[in-house]
């Protein structure tokens, strides 16, 4: 059995009005180049912007049996330098626009305080049907006070 | 034992100056939101540039043990309709410019004649330093015959 | 526009009672070691399971609103050989046991017709509530028919 | 600027002569059934090995410029429930067996103490040229230590 004390997961903290999640590198993440693979970093990315979710009390899986999803509109990804096996990574999530049906968010993935990738993500919340819907109003507000460094570091 | 003639993995082909593949949706590619994970896109785009390279004579992997490599620079991707489980996709793929040491590719990827996401992508040929190289001369006059519309449709 | 007739993806044909299933190897299925991630001989396996029903005229994907699915219950892998960059393998996907709410199969990833992975996967077919359903009559006969040999070679 | 202080990727910890890792369910980890995909256990199983010889000071990732690696040669799963969306799981790490040249794993991936997922992986030391090598002498006293106990709780 498992004992009721247990490690949790990196979920990350906000810290100068962004959240930083640690992650390590594995074999999976990485191709025969010896690198990390170039489509993972977009892995990367989403467990940043969850964990920042989460980090403000978004439970955004818990909207997804009604139907109610973020889903990615466009990113743009710029790669510098290449992350590798082992590797212990910090991605870096910040809002740059908070819509009412949306985010814009600029993320990097850093080693060492360096920027390895870095993007821009926008992000729709979406119905059933797909289209735009407006987000809760208090998701919105947590998103203002994180952009105005209203939270008190984790 | 096998017998000797096998049917092959789909290779695509070059048409109107792009090159298509087609491939299927599987469980693999998809997210609990029912639709195509969003970075899987960019496994297709890869797929789709492999399958081109390999369309007019280049074996890219065959240069890895020498450490030459197309490495991605930049990627710019926009979402336009979800695929889905079981869906038959094509992937475009557009050269938009050839460099010394690097080609600017435009890639579709369609369900049906319409288009799903498309991107930018900005590949980079670098050495085992990590440092642009100059493309082989044949594969550059081997790109610029797609992009004339000289090559024979296959 | 896209021209109307395009290629298909590969779809594999059932030949002397197993369906073989062609693939190429590309960098997402590759890890740093320079080899096939062992993970992704099981989405090599679930390709060869989806054709070989497609091939049989199964969509199971139209199912999946209803909530009825083959969920994957056991696996057993060997590996012998590793698999590599721009290798082209065959998934072979052979009938093992046909039961009323499942089969069990067995399968193989081939190169040159060697063996580099050898495994077993018991599927069960299951309702919404993650219980077992008897699968269609005409399913199960088109499962006899393959194992009988009594489907002509495609 | 990255301050000098930041929070750890989780590592998990060494209880009980096993290893136990907590990690969370990203969409990247689910397909369109709903449910952690299959193959993704593998991945998850992987993490907890890695994080397993990490905790006992092993750095796998340093021997693969000689071409030493771990390779897994046996992998045997029973999927009992599904992991979803959002769950946080741990993964449990014990090691069965100490060879010369590998090493025999029990893994099992939990949700609030109950057995989503268990199986046995067999894990060889081998080569550059894929040979079985025999492990470290002190890498075998590691092994020895967390089966004996004899490591204190971290």
């Amino acid at each position: 059995m498992m004992p009721s004390v247990e490690e949790s997961p990196a979920v990350g903290r906000i810290v100068d009005g962004e959240h930083r999640l640690p992650l390590r590198v594995y074999y999976e993440d990485t191709d025969a180049a010896g690198i990390v693979y170039y489509a993972n970093y977009l892995r990367f990315f989403e467990r940043g912007r969850t964990e920042m979710l989460a980090c403000i009390g978004i439970d955004h899986a818990a909207l997804l049996p009604q139907g109610l999803v973020y889903v990615v509109a466009e990113v743009a990804l710029r790669y510098r330098t290449p992350g590798r096996l082992g590797d212990v990574l910090t991605v870096a999530t910040r809002l740059e626009r908070i819509r009412k049906a949306g985010l814009a968010v600029h993320q990097r993935v850093m080693r060492d305080g360096h920027v390895l990738v870095e993007g821009q993500v926008a992000v729709a919340f979406v119905g059933p049907d797909g289209r735009p819907r407006r987000q809760p109003d208090d998701w919105i507000k947590a998103f203002e006070a994180i952009v105005e460094g209203a939270l008190p570091r984790a």
